[in-house]
């Protein structure tokens, strides 16, 4: 063994390196400690940057924020968005980065424009995603770990959040109900599933891992028709491709049906695939259908098949003793995605990967044992050097904003707001079953209120296609009003045969009866003239 | 077409609808705006969380931020690091999240334990990773968006952050010196290579995207020995396997060899294998290397191959006039990662991928059109709906922070940054050569510099094999005592057959010549006695 000697090439854009000694001690050859020193025409003597304005602008953001973000979350007066159209919101807000910085004041007033104009997703009437809300512990949380700025890959690192995120992951194995697990924090539910299928795929065949797919039989996964697009992407990216996405049937109400799941499987193995996952959803995004994961689990014993959950919008309901049965036979699945940062609201992202398998199989399937991160020879135990589980090198602390949550409400805190968030649900439901003009999709499961409006002008058709037609157009006019208007925001769309209807989503403690009824008001005021 | 009528099935948890009107008006069978109503036990008038409560948590944090974090960034006297082994810590911290919540004041001192034994990324003294140091305008705007709490999938959600994200991609796309292009920001450099790489894989043979790679011939893609281990882990969750990444050789500077990876797609040809990709490095992990891009792009010109960047390091010499030259030629690439969260201190993770296409290669290769968010009929122009070029669903706005630093400081105070960083970093070459019991691994060309230390009881012992057997002890026995001490991190490696030697990497403009000297005499106090 022998080390290499420098060459000096190719650093000829290096200047020499000059020590101008501007002190009385110019006669010295090395610089004494105060004397400044120049390298390349840059001097290096204590730090550059200028601390107290920058502290001072850092505070000035703080009070920006409560007063603009913060203390106004909850105000319903406020607009929940102040619409403009992309060509003019480029003009109003200067968005050049140029050669010269720009003043603390005029960067303060370009922070407050930014704000005003973006949409609050923290309104009380923010119904537009599988997310909203304000969460205080989380959002504190989210200031502390932006402020300490940590990767957890490494102990040595990140040794706080490194044992925040082992104590989180615990606790959400338990409320599967799995006796012992593994999992990580990443970034998405469309992620958390591309992890889960590498990683059933590596339990399948663990050649995979460094032989790649070539040479093997098609590899088959199943889910339902009502799954989360990313079941598609994930199988693009990972090399399966989407035609090897079996949709499987669904009922009426959205959930997989097992029988048919069981005839594809069959189907899928005289064809000559390699049928080697089932991807279940507890709570399909537009519908918020739960599949029956019992009856699938059996599915999946009978055929020796790894059963992945994509709870990520569902999976909150574990906390709720009322509401967990929406997941009864969740403990048999091998995997589990779940987004605390949906009805859990501990911000965008929180999501966790959870396993069962406890011969650390995350591990196995994803090291690449990098020797410069994850040295074996370190003086501390560096099982707690967790990072080379993950698909990623650099992670955040995503674990630590929802703990916070955690610790501040108890499971019991949590389990009122998702009892809360269904009651809402529930209220809702009934208020559009007495109101003229409105119509139910169908009974929903779970905080997905799926409805149409109709107009004064349609309620005498007859429902055939002009019907339809016409329908179709109302929910993206009256979306585009309320935008307009700022006064509310929920989401819409066609699915699966059925018309634009709207799909409003209950999450959010803050959010009360009164915004319920102020919802139906609203739409019946923005669309009746249509 | 007919829309379904709900079947009630499966909602037996719900008890029955109860609207228990207290109020006077009580006969009225619907309840006035003012009666409490009641839905499974729950009271839904008006909010339901302690608003001021929460306020105050998240005033008071910030606080505690400012102080705790903020201010404390830059004073060289306060620790980088408050040691405690894994085990200890569990006990300090009371991690355990239980039934009730805890009471403000307790959580408030368990967030200034979390800060307490937490590392200092922050601190000047923290050179342990290749991101380090406070900018104080990406921290407020991180703090923004944390507080905004957006996902930048559509423009009626983001629409200040996606146009944010197009200004930025724009600019650092000129930087390359591409007249157009097109890019997405990403949770990490490890994830921005998986997208190349799927995205050269995707060019090579579209049809990948839905049938996979099954009865194909075998991918092969190249790469040099020193590069990022994020392209094993790559092709290995690409399904293309890590025995088809081909390590090239490189010199003893750690630059890939255009000849040899010349020869090595001739002979993967010769085997069968279909070469799809070459994975240049600007800015090694460990030792700063920089490919020759021009060679290279010769190469994958003679060879119609994908020539993608992994500039996550090196990249940000891009934007000094001084140091671009390291990259020259990158113009020339297809893609390129690069990572402001690193030299450029955006905060983790600020990650962007380049795309040179401007063919709309990044949506058709990721698209998968999902009814219910990129909806087509939309009031306003759907091509600002950018998420469906993404692998994710949620996406945060990484591209913010780094924009409002460019704003502050200009283009010119990013190219001081790294000018500055890249100085100092040559100043401690210097030293490192002047100092007795140091010895530089080879002449750095970027901020990473390798060293050993080697102790005086070493000093004079010839170099063999006992003398490497223990030299290899000395980096991790320093790096306890330094964090033990908490003065200093540095990180140390082993490396291609050199044993452990420290990487020092430069990054932060509150680092200063005299935390360099610190550094040097640091090392030789802590080893002297070794």
């Amino acid at each position: 063994v022998s080390h290499a000697v420098g060459h000096h090439k190719q650093l000829d854009w290096f200047y020499f390196f000059a020590c101008i000694l501007l002190s009385p001690d110019r006669q010295e050859m090395t610089p004494s400690k105060k004397s400044p020193v120049l390298v390349d025409g840059v001097v290096l003597n204590g730090p550059q940057t200028d601390v107290k304005a920058g502290e001072k602008f850092v505070e000035e953001t703080c009070r920006l924020i409560m007063e603009e973000v913060v203390l106004k979350a909850t105000d319903v007066n406020e607009k929940v968005c102040e619409w403009q159209p992309p060509e003019q919101l480029r003009q109003l807000l200067d968005l050049e980065m140029r050669d010269r910085g720009e003043p603390q004041d005029k960067l303060l007033k370009l922070c407050q424009e930014v704000i005003r104009f973006s949409v609050k997703t923290n309104h009380p009437r923010f119904f537009n995603q599988l997310y909203a809300g304000l969460d205080y512990y989380s959002l504190a949380g989210r200031f502390i770990t932006e402020a300490l700025n940590p990767s957890i890959y490494t102990y040595e690192v990140s040794p706080v959040f490194l044992l925040v995120e082992e104590a989180v992951l615990k606790k959400m194995i338990e409320c599967i109900g799995w006796k012992e697990g593994d999992g990580i924090f990443n970034p998405g539910g469309s992620v958390s599933n591309m992890y889960a299928m590498n990683l059933a795929r590596y339990k399948y065949c663990p050649d995979i891992k460094e032989k790649g797919l070539c040479g093997l039989p098609r590899l088959i996964l199943f889910t339902s028709e009502e799954c989360h697009y990313s079941m598609k992407k994930a199988a693009s990216f990972l090399g399966i491709g989407t035609q090897n996405v079996c949709f499987v049937e669904t009922d009426g109400r959205g959930k997989m049906i097992p029988e048919e799941l069981e005839k594809r499987i069959s189907e899928a193995r005289q064809e000559g695939a390699m049928p080697f996952l089932v991807c279940a959803t507890s709570g399909t995004t537009v519908l918020g259908a739960f599949d029956p994961l019992d009856e699938i689990a059996d599915v999946c014993e009978r055929h020796g098949l790894w059963l992945h959950v994509d709870a990520s919008w569902g999976g909150s309901a574990l906390v709720s003793r009322k509401h967990r049965e929406l997941l009864h036979g969740i403990h048999r699945a091998d995997s589990v995605a779940w987004n605390p940062h949906k009805m859990l609201m501990a911000g965008i992202q929180c999501c966790a990967l959870l396993v069962k398998d406890k011969s650390d199989l995350l591990k196995k399937c994803y090291s690449a044992k990098a020797s410069y991160l994850f040295q074996q020879d370190k003086f501390y135990d560096v099982s707690y050097d967790t990072g080379d589980k993950s698909i990623q090198c650099s992670r955040r602390p995503d674990a630590f904003k929802f703990w916070l949550t955690w610790k501040a409400l108890g499971t019991l805190g949590l389990e009122e707001r998702v009892n809360r968030a269904l009651a809402l649900s529930r209220y809702l439901v009934e208020e559009i079953k007495k109101r003229e003009g409105f119509k139910l999709l169908m009974e929903p499961e779970y905080a997905n209120i799926c409805f149409w409006y109709i107009p004064p002008s349609l309620r005498e058709m007859e429902e055939g296609p002009e019907f339809w037609e016409k329908l179709s157009l109302v929910a993206p006019a009256i979306k585009e009003k309320m935008m307009k208007k700022g006064s509310l925001m929920l989401g819409y769309q066609p699915h699966r045969g059925k018309v634009n209807f709207f799909r409003q989503v209950v999450i959010s403690p803050q959010v009360s009866r009164e915004d319920m009824d102020f919802l139906l008001d609203e739409i019946d005021s923005l669309g009746r003239d249509m």
